[in-house]
């Protein structure tokens, strides 16, 4: 089943862009089920009382809060050069499970102003895909020191001192969170790995392949996600 | 230091399209190193002797020959409705490490035929991105029967009966090759199923949230790479 997005569901209307693809493209009559998130942990389910195209109305009949998913994973990233990759790096970590996504402009980054408005309607997308009801957060960070330390906190680099220590190596039984830094082509300076460690930041490695920056982000999430899935956290 | 891909080192020169991007965009001069992989395991070493934009040439001075990642992973996943998720999923997959991928049109999958020869482009980019010295190899198949069985076979679907059998639980020490079979959206008949179990694949889950085909593709790639990573296969 279908499962909409709307951070107010008490209002039980939806906006006309939302109205228009239940009503007219996917079609949802009066009296059909339909499952909403607010993005807050909240599933909602109720029927259609209105299919009107422009303010599609909906009766709320039961709802239910998920706990979010453990650990919360929080990605620190450097922007990207090409949009199409970031906005791919967005939906791919949010599918995965993650609960913050941080932009950190780094040294060696790109200097465009990531588009967190997009990447917001991308993350709602795939949260809907993905049916989880817990919206990530996405935001812009000036310092590492922005973002608060987590029970786990690794930095992946691609600088000596990181033989073997790969990140299910550095996991240990059921942190409530943990941070994971990625960095930019062309990598962390030493001074923000300096900076990392001296926040203890651990030092972990992705293996042998050298992987684009989205795809290191995203290895290291699903990497992370799938060994608390299996230890059942 | 930049790879380049040539299937034939031994013959000293690159094609044109080769030659203008490594004299003209790259700028590479007579005697400036450069380093080729042949996609095959080998790894070669030499000097720009022309720097001719159709044809640059160049003398190998040394070659070494690496042995590819174990396991060796094979990825069978059904082609996708759009070009772009299809492609991604093979330059993600490759910058993580497998050896083949399989197309196999499930009777839930996408009709269309999958562009071999564009996937091709885009694997040998992405090793030249990796640093990798394999190039896998990508075809299109008729039956499941038609990929030989691995070490270990596993089956990602979200039909019943996969609890708590995750992709990390069902690795053993040191397998020679790994296959993962990924669904369609919609995922496999039961039939299909059937059929796989029959081979004796193992069906996992990837989880909780729902995960489009390119997303678990990857998931369940990175997720075996970075076990082994940690296990030193």
């Amino acid at each position: 089943m279908e499962l909409f997005y709307h951070p107010n569901p008490e209002k039980g209307v939806f906006a006309a862009e939302e109205s228009k693809h239940i009503a007219k493209v996917l079609r949802y009559e009066i009296g059909d089920r339909i499952a909403l998130t607010n993005g807050k942990g909240t599933r909602f389910s109720g029927r259609v009382t209105d299919n009107n195209f422009l303010a599609l109305k909906f009766q709320v009949e039961s709802q239910h809060t998920a706990e979010p998913l453990k650990p919360a994973i929080n990605l620190i990233v450097a922007p990207l050069k090409h949009q199409d990759r970031m906005e791919w790096l967005v939906e791919k970590v949010v599918e995965i499970g993650v609960a913050n996504i941080y932009f950190w402009p780094t040294q060696r980054a790109e200097k465009q102003k990531p588009k967190l408005e997009r990447f917001e309607k991308i993350a709602i997308s795939a949260i809907k895909q993905s049916k989880q009801d817990w919206l990530p957060k996405i935001a812009l960070i000036g310092s590492l020191s922005d973002v608060p330390l987590a029970t786990i906190n690794l930095i992946a680099h691609l600088e000596e001192g990181t033989e073997n220590r790969t990140i299910p190596s550095q996991l240990s039984n059921k942190p409530e969170s943990i941070n994971v830094l990625i960095g930019p082509e062309g990598d962390f300076t030493q001074q923000e790995i300096n900076q990392a460690l001296a926040l203890k930041y651990q030092a972990v490695t992705l293996g042998t392949n050298v992987l684009r920056t989205e795809t290191a982000a995203m290895v290291a999430c699903a990497s992370i996600r799938q060994h608390y899935f299996t230890v059942g956290n």
